[in-house]
């Protein structure tokens, strides 16, 4: 189960299994669904891009069930559970695009969606001016949408109030798929360019280069000039 | 090439080729190596744990490149290239113990490594305040060694500032390798359990609760109670 442009992309791995796709704004029908199935004793996958469990279907699955009063279980337990319920692990969207443009999160980050709709803004903006203050590494998730213009140059803003203009930034569209483009470009021109629902940014932080057509952020172990006491 | 547990770890998919492993405080030399052999243009590859991006080598080789005025690069330029560089994305240990754990990380998060080898602990004991004042899930990395014991503790009080004792944390122990543990417990018990160099930490926001085994962090969809305008 799962969107169906997800469901396309993953076609080549899933041999002749039943598929169910749904539209991109069925999320809770789509959890529904898939328990329905499950209390059948059938084994569903949900689906989603990137790692389930950042931003993606494993916290929804796991709060529907509990609004439903089911007993699951990540173990087997076949007295005191109605199914079991597992989380697989994927390679995340943050990992896929830091992988692109070189090694941007060497070293603290932190992860925020600018999308507004199920989180007040006055929240996101406040987490933004933090991790500015904080001199993190900010990945930044859905920053754009067709309903959801004026975020992105908002949180620039912000950003710019604590970091340099010239901090490198990577923007990533489509990452490992038809249509990937990669950009390193500066928070100064970070709005020159094209960002849409399917970009991920990384900006630097105050020590963040770039070498080639690499972005690096330094862990520090050659700032020692020695190698570390590694622990 | 790579840390000695790391290869031992990855053997059964490496089948007949070499392998260099070397010990824990190597790594800019294991990148020398690594660059000397690639100079003869021999295909090498470095293993990291988890993600190579996030704590892990990707970082540390492009330094050294760069230190030893290499030109490298992602894409096949023969012409003006030294070697191909590429960095190949894996599942972050946050991603693998989040999916031990449930959904954790379902909101936006900061990742921090305690570890004050190569960062000053001002800089480290800031982030976390910053985190912890913006109510962002903390995934603490490098929790303890066996040469660093307080930082843990002092983590923890600072987190208490902002955050509840009855706060959900996740602690797992050598996550999907042998002796894996995990435990969900509290901000209050957090002292209470075993923890080691092996160990990541997620301590949830204000509104992760426990559900069962799992520890989970709404996103945000049920609290609207309909299906939200995702974008």
């Amino acid at each position: 189960m799962g969107y169906r442009t997800y469901l396309e992309l993953a076609k080549p791995l899933l041999g002749d299994k039943e598929l169910i796709a749904t539209g991109m704004r069925a999320e809770i029908d789509r959890c529904r669904t898939a328990i329905e199935r499950a209390l059948k004793g059938q084994r569903v996958a949900i689906v989603s891009s990137g790692d389930a469990g950042i931003y993606g279907m494993a916290g929804l699955i796991l709060e529907v069930c509990d609004r439903e009063g089911l007993r699951v279980s990540l173990t087997e337990d076949p007295m005191n559970t109605d199914f079991l319920l597992d989380i697989i692990p994927g390679v995340p969207a943050l990992a896929a695009c830091a992988a692109l443009l070189g090694a941007p999160l060497m070293h603290d980050f932190v992860s925020i969606s600018l999308s507004d709709l199920l989180t007040p803004w006055e929240t996101i903006q406040k987490r933004i001016r933090l991790a500015a203050q904080g001199d993190f590494v900010v990945v930044i998730y859905n920053p754009k949408s067709k309903k959801r213009h004026w975020q992105l140059g908002v949180a620039r803003e912000l950003l710019l109030q604590f970091r340099h203009p010239q901090t490198p930034v990577g923007i990533v569209r489509n990452a490992m798929r038809e249509g990937q483009t990669v950009v390193v470009t500066t928070l100064l021109d970070l709005m020159n360019h094209p960002v849409d629902m399917q970009t991920l940014i990384i900006v630097g932080n105050s020590t963040t280069y770039i070498y080639g057509s690499y972005m690096v952020t330094p862990r520090g172990y050659l700032a020692k000039c020695r190698d570390p006491e590694k622990d």
